[in-house]
């Protein structure tokens, strides 16, 4: 499983408790909004406002991280008449108002305060990005995502799976695709509801209104001899890296279906038993990679040049040299932090000595 | 796994090959059209064509089975000016057309016939309906979805899985999600592309043009003694009636989470360690239930009123005496056809003398 000790979930942990029924509670939002101690990140373009820390002072490496803005800074950006997108993602797990100075040293209001201290995902314009960047020549927007991303410390990689998966969602699903009319966004962000009275998509409940997550299935296929495993490159990877075999899971079809078939239809090669390992959500844009152990029951390699470019067998010892000593003279992996990363790991130390 | 022998997987199994490979080759799927041997299911409003079949010979009971219809018997609703949906479901796996013998007596082509026999859903309008109906006495379609189609043979069951979940999608997204434009349905029913040539949409991939799969954690809670299950209801089941917690997966969480995040929501009880166990399709419309073994680490339980009406912990003595003898005096669990009957039996069988 995902927490066996040692294993990263990059994208999976999170600083925060979703805290979902306060989505509806539209009331505790507004004040959230505007107190001192809540927390703002701020994307442009789906990309998030970060910042170096650390690098100087202590003689390591800069590290990047997000900017955690507060209400007096996002104040006008949100005022701004352009359309901004504003997404509640949770309470923090840690932090208390109580403990919470505010910045620029504004005294807290006591009473109703309930100590939570909110987070928000707030999206803005490029003309805003531009201004704002010119203001705090610090921070800049993470960009491309990919590889990018992956430069964020782990529980904040969690936060922006969150929210740049809704946000995406925000970006492509404007339109009621039940009738084509135009939507409005409810329940901090989680929920989009048609502006048509009589559509049907507001009789019921239907997905059309709720966030996607698109199920992906990822597999590390070992050989029916246990010593080999089975990786491919696609056409737009760097040279020389491979990687586990993946693909959407469809409709109507069950995970360890989904393992099989694509496993098929890439290599031509046949898989018996599937076991799941671990997920990792995939924030591009949404989707959840299932992780996968598939022992295959035919070794026969056919590629299929539309999917992927090419598929080897590779030998445990190729792979211990490559992920375990660093040795990438004849090929390499996903980083660490990619879940294909700790599939092959976790096979590594499984069986070693059959 | 799914695969654990006595265990079903109803909707999971299938009888066909998706041979995903053929969507994009539109020669090949037009002569599968009209050739002989080709299966035709059909659909209104979601609902399969049925009939009884064996029940009067054999002194058993009547069995529902899909109406498996040829080329000749749907080509006059096919060619109503009236919409029609169709969906390529794959290849039997078998069937061969040269075993097939054509059911009115057709002789078949030889040459370059390549012995594969096609199967297509087909979703007609009301009015072709209402017509086929009463052309075809003993054919009638399946309705209300649930729980009439657990009364499908299992590997049909797959079959309509498959088709119900792509058909709801098409019937739920006519519109284009990011410009609000009409689409056109392309590759055998399972793309729709944007009719509007400058559409976002249509640079690089993007999910709106792919059927939607919801995965959902479906989850079978344990007490810390291990001898007790947590079991809830909903107010619209039926009186008596209790089941796993379940809930959908949100953009950015793992499954191990999202499982922890419903039971805490929806009963106040905490969950440690989480197992996955075996997945199910449910197309209603088009879900992936992800069945887990969760561990609670607390045991008071606090019902979230808004989203469940009770829960409760049963001892293993009660589950075994509804599951297995079949005594459903104080409360009764879904049929074997549901995951959630199969999590709860897969408890049943482990640390049974714990
Ligand atoms: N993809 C989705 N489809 C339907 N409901 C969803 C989805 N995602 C979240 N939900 C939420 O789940 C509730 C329905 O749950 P249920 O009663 O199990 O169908 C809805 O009221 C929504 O709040
Ligand atoms: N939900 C989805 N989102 C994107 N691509 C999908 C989806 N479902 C199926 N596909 C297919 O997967 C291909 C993209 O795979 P990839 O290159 O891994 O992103 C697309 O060309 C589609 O054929």
């Amino acid at each position: 499983s995902t927490e066996v000790k040692g294993y990263s979930n990059y994208f999976g942990t999170t600083l925060l408790d979703r805290r979902s029924d306060k989505r509806i509670d539209s009331k505790w939002l507004s004040k959230k909004q505007s107190h001192p101690a809540t927390v703002y990140i701020l994307f442009s373009d789906l990309n998030p406002l970060v910042t170096l820390s650390g690098g100087t002072e202590k003689l390591q490496q800069p590290e990047v991280r997000l900017c955690r803005l507060h209400h007096k800074d996002v104040e006008q950006c949100m005022s701004q008449t352009e359309e901004v997108t504003l997404i509640f993602l949770g309470v923090d797990l840690q932090l208390h108002t109580n403990l919470f100075t505010a910045h620029n040293g504004e005294a807290l209001q006591e009473g109703d305060d309930d100590g939570l201290v909110a987070w928000f995902a707030l999206s803005i314009n490029p003309t805003s990005a531009e201004r704002f960047k010119q203001k705090h020549e610090d921070c800049y927007f993470l960009h491309p995502p990919m590889p990018t991303l992956l430069q964020l410390p782990e529980n904040e990689a969690g936060v922006v799976a969150q929210a740049r998966s809704i946000l995406a969602w925000h970006s492509r699903y404007r339109f009621c695709p039940t009738c084509g009319s135009t939507t409005k966004i409810e329940e901090g962000g989680y929920k989009k509801t048609c502006v048509k009275e009589d559509c049907p998509s507001l009789q019921g409940v239907h997905n059309t209104s709720y966030p996607r997550v698109d199920p992906v299935v990822i597999m590390q296929v070992i050989h029916p001899d246990g010593n080999h495993c089975l990786l491919g490159r696609q056409k737009r990877f760097p040279p020389g890296m491979f990687t586990c075999l993946a693909g959407f899971v469809e409709p109507g079809e069950t995970i360890e279906d989904a393992v099989r078939r694509e496993v098929e239809e890439e290599t031509g090669v046949k898989v018996g038993h599937v076991q799941y390992v671990s997920c990792q959500p995939w924030p591009m844009p949404s989707s959840l990679m299932i992780g996968c152990l598939a022992v295959a029951v035919s070794t026969e390699i056919r590629v299929d040049k539309n999917e992927i470019e090419d598929a080897r067998w590779f030998t445990r010892e190729q792979v211990v040299d490559v992920l375990i000593k660093g040795n990438q003279r004849s090929f390499f992996v996903p980083p660490s932090q990619a879940i294909a990363h700790q599939l092959i790991k976790h096979w590594i130390g499984m069986n070693a000595n059959l």
